[in-house]
């Protein structure tokens, strides 16, 4: 309840936010190239609209966490679209680095403009979500901005070096649970616990509480990273083997199969042999499960909910705001897609 | 001789604040990461050296331009160094775009390496630029900090809309003389104007004097590219037609080459015919030099230099530092390679 009713009032400001920064590309020699950023954030083009923006998931933590730390939510909102710009950032550098033709249902930058263009459209993502965090300095002060500031380029470090890890990981066939922690700890919790310390910063939290956000944060984006290797494998559109959702099909070294793999039974034989197709995706994933991986998966995922959870409890979140961070875990938690 | 003898003081300290930034990424589980950003950086792998490090001018302007605005070059080094790798993000991420082989003489990143990590190498030392900005604040106080961030900000968004301008060129054959100064004020002065603005900013100049420091940096970036330019067509090594530096080969629309197309000659009517072929370079630079390009690019160039030299005359530059910027900018624009 108060999770629908806050998201109502934050995420159209969010949206403004987000358009108001990527307006500074909107000038006549550029208005293509801002049209370009504009395709992505979902806001021009064929099939523009809510299902082409994304679920804006972190700009909510960012206002949520402030908002329970007892700040002024709208003064954060330069931060939550920051954080959401450079989630967009990797988005587009991802699907160039994975080849992947569609986004949230429609064609990706670079497959419409090549590239090259990909490229830059993620990089001046990039440039603008630092110019966006800038803009806390209307509401905060010179300190806190930088501080906010380093979090904020921690978290992209960590972006890049778990993308690394990703890419590196293609080519070996020796991977290792702890290899699998580290590059979700990159790739998806970097910057979902960048959102909720940096929240928790400008909401005036204490540094202990900051530590108990950014902890909340950190299993919170494990845990969710465990939930979609789940939904890849055995998630309605992933079973039917149909869709390009389907982690299988990818090759995606998810927990589940590292698990298969470790198990060493029929999964890993096969899953050895080379590419899956789309006709043996359902018994591949059946015999997955069969071999014990679903259940220990989703006991990974109730391990790193439950610190989650006590991360939160210790960060004592208040009101409204507070009650809808334990309804928004637990709601990413238990989603179906 | 001032020049090179605070070349000879500044540019081991920057070498080292650079080595100091990129050192982040240096823990055991991304040693391979790491390397790849010191092999672009020249400090590792086959060919490591001087040669392959480039000539460091942007942190030499930040760090000499603090000097002649009476600051302490040594509290700059954390900004020369993060325009500096700004510098090689766009240099990492440029191979890609332009499909080029070799850098500094050496196989580029992506070359060695692949595309998806050439990208996300350009990525890490993006954000390692704006970590290592932020380590101003060791000798600064916050609020320099954030307005030498801005500057920095701006200078990044203007090199993605240089680089869109660049991109999108490639498939047009009505550029005019306008779009070409559009271009290179993005690609190559906004950073050389930003170096010197910051270095200013750095070195405790008023207002108004930061801003003479940027036009002159402004100025030099523009003349710069004209020189660079006309080297690319008539320079020794382009000359030969064997060597891949040779701009009429990959189809450059430089100043040299708008003047010829507006020209209408022989020149023109070749270029449009489609790929210049290595045997007819050199017959081909000549044609253009005798339809009077070369000619108008150096006066273009040279009116360059005059606003530039205005510019550092109105900034009024100190001491030994301030010799040596105009013995800089002489040096800059006589160059022969």
């Amino acid at each position: 309840m108060s999770l629908s009713t806050l998201s109502a009032t934050y995420l159209p400001v969010v949206e403004a936010e987000l358009q108001h920064q990527v307006e500074r590309l909107n000038e006549p020699l550029y208005a293509p190239f801002h049209e370009m950023l504009t395709y992505h954030m979902g806001w021009t083009g064929e099939g523009a609209g809510p299902e082409a923006t994304g679920k804006r998931i972190r700009p909510l933590l960012v206002l949520l966490t402030c908002d329970a730390s007892k700040g002024d939510w709208l003064c954060a909102t330069p931060a939550a679209a920051a954080i959401e710009l450079i989630h967009n950032f990797s988005l587009v550098h991802d699907d160039i680095q994975d080849n992947s033709d569609k986004r949230r249902g429609r064609p990706t930058v670079w497959k419409i403009w090549g590239m090259p263009i990909g490229i830059n459209v993620g990089d001046a993502l990039f440039v603008i979500a630092h110019q966006a965090l800038f803009d806390l300095s209307k509401h905060h002060s010179p300190e806190t901005v930088l501080q906010a500031g380093r979090i904020f380029h921690q978290a992209c470090l960590d972006l890049t070096k778990g993308q690394y890890l990703d890419l590196s990981y293609e080519t070996r066939t020796d991977l290792q649970e702890s290899d699998y922690w580290a590059m979700i700890a990159g790739k998806t919790a970097a910057l979902i616990s960048a959102s909720t310390q940096i929240g928790a910063l400008l909401g005036g939290s204490s540094p202990d509480l900051q530590e108990a956000y950014r902890d909340f944060g950190h299993y919170l984006g494990l845990a969710f990273q465990i939930q979609d290797d789940i939904l890849g494998i055995w998630g309605n559109e992933a079973l039917t083997g149909k869709s390009a959702a389907s982690d299988l099909l990818e090759g995606k070294k998810s927990l589940p199969v590292l698990y298969g793999l470790r198990h060493g039974g029929l999964f890993a034989k096969r899953w050895l042999e080379g590419p899956i197709y789309p006709e043996e995706v359902a018994a591949l994933a059946e015999e997955l499960a069969r071999e014990g991986a679903r259940l220990k998966a989703q006991e990974a995922a109730d391990r790193m909910t439950e610190l989650a959870l006590q991360s939160l409890r210790r960060a004592d979140p208040q009101g409204e705001a507070g009650e809808a961070l334990f309804e928004l875990a637990g709601r990413l938690l238990g989603r179906q897609s």
